[in-house]
């Protein structure tokens, strides 16, 4: 009887596990795609909202957590269960770095507000929900420890990466060509950053899903299509 | 015997964590302090060596999650030991991020180079001085496990986090003083930025000792002085 319980237990950390991960997941995709409407409307509401509902992913993040170090706890997990319970470590942290990225671009829509509305903002809409799609997608791979669906994921990014590099240099060129707009600009680009970022998390998560499944890391480097880091616009 | 030989591997396993985290605590101290003494002296030979020499803290953090994986793998861990792997697995990826980071300074360099220096670069450097004494210090508390010394660590953060936000303006003023600066200006932010972010990874390793050393997180929100997100300079 004792032991029954113990497998019992077990498999509700199991399912604790994957419906938190999926609950995070989705928490996210309604993050990222409120906190881009917020930038695009000049919605100060929707922003503060979505700084104040980032609390919800962080809450997740401990429960997952919680429920992993008990799985692992509770007795010798099997193979399985040991990965399992380490992707799920890994990919809540994703997650709510996710949402952090979220949360900053809504502290960010006020100072963009100050000045007039230019074309990048469209692109870095177009960004988000390419990062919308992905983490969508991946969260169904990791739901149905799907690797294939996951390798696409990890293939989508490098698009991400070079949006996020001719925005780069777009935004340096509107900065030289009007220095009213510097300040909104400079923010600009810090939430086409996070954005950037925020692909780069649902391809950590994507990795996860591949040694979830697989047992093993992806091989080879991971598509990158980021060069604004060696970016130079000459005034 | 064969009991004997599953304790000894045991042992062997909570020793290889403890090296490979110190080394790799040394190399992010390193890695840190030429990336800035290569942006200081704009020497892009240090530089490249930085970027080259980040693959050996991901061969770490590689190590690192290997023996972490096996000690839980090799039998029921106790509680200690299972607090010390996801203790060990946190703090090696946020080492692997800190050596990104730095990687990251390392690569905009050049395009830094490019213009006339700014006293903004003396800022960054100090800023580096105190991020890398927080990573010293976090990594000593990491292996004599004092959460007292790691507490003092998340309180140095704050004073990171507000030289960034005061770097932040001082760039701003700087782009819109002079426009042929702005392409210098916006890698030195982001590079900056990259610094403060090295001090939030070194918070969280901070963390990750006073759960390993106290068995729970620590209570209550982080010291934050980061305002940048929030800065508005008017030309």
């Amino acid at each position: 009887m004792a032991k029954d319980h113990i497998v019992k237990s077990f498999d509700n950390e199991l399912t604790q596990i994957d419906n938190g991960i999926a609950e995070m997941g989705g928490l996210c995709e309604t993050q990222l795609a409120d906190t881009i409407e917020a930038l695009v409307r000049s919605d100060s509401d929707l922003a503060e909202r979505v700084v104040i509902q980032d609390k919800r992913i962080d809450e997740l993040e401990h429960e997952v957590n919680h429920h992993a170090v008990r799985l692992l706890a509770l007795r010798q997990p099997m193979a399985d269960d040991l990965r399992l319970a380490i992707a799920a470590m890994k990919t809540s942290s994703d997650l709510e770095r996710i949402g952090d990225l979220a949360k900053n671009v809504a502290k960010r829509v006020a100072a963009v507000h100050e000045v007039a509305r230019i074309a990048s903002v469209g692109t870095i809409a177009r960004m988000g929900r390419l990062v919308q799609a992905m983490i969508k997608t991946v969260l169904d791979a990791y739901i149905a420890r799907d690797a294939e669906m996951a390798e696409d994921v990890r293939n989508q990014d490098a698009e991400v990466d070079q949006l996020h590099t001719s925005l780069f240099r777009e935004l340096l060129t509107y900065m030289m060509e009007d220095p009213r707009q510097i300040t909104a600009c400079t923010h600009l680009l810090f939430i086409a950053k996070n954005v950037e970022r925020m692909g780069d998390h649902a391809t950590n998560i994507a990795e996860s899903v591949i040694y979830l499944a697989r047992g093993q890391s992806p091989a080879g480097e991971r598509p990158k299509g980021d060069e604004s880091s060696t970016t130079v616009v000459r005034a």
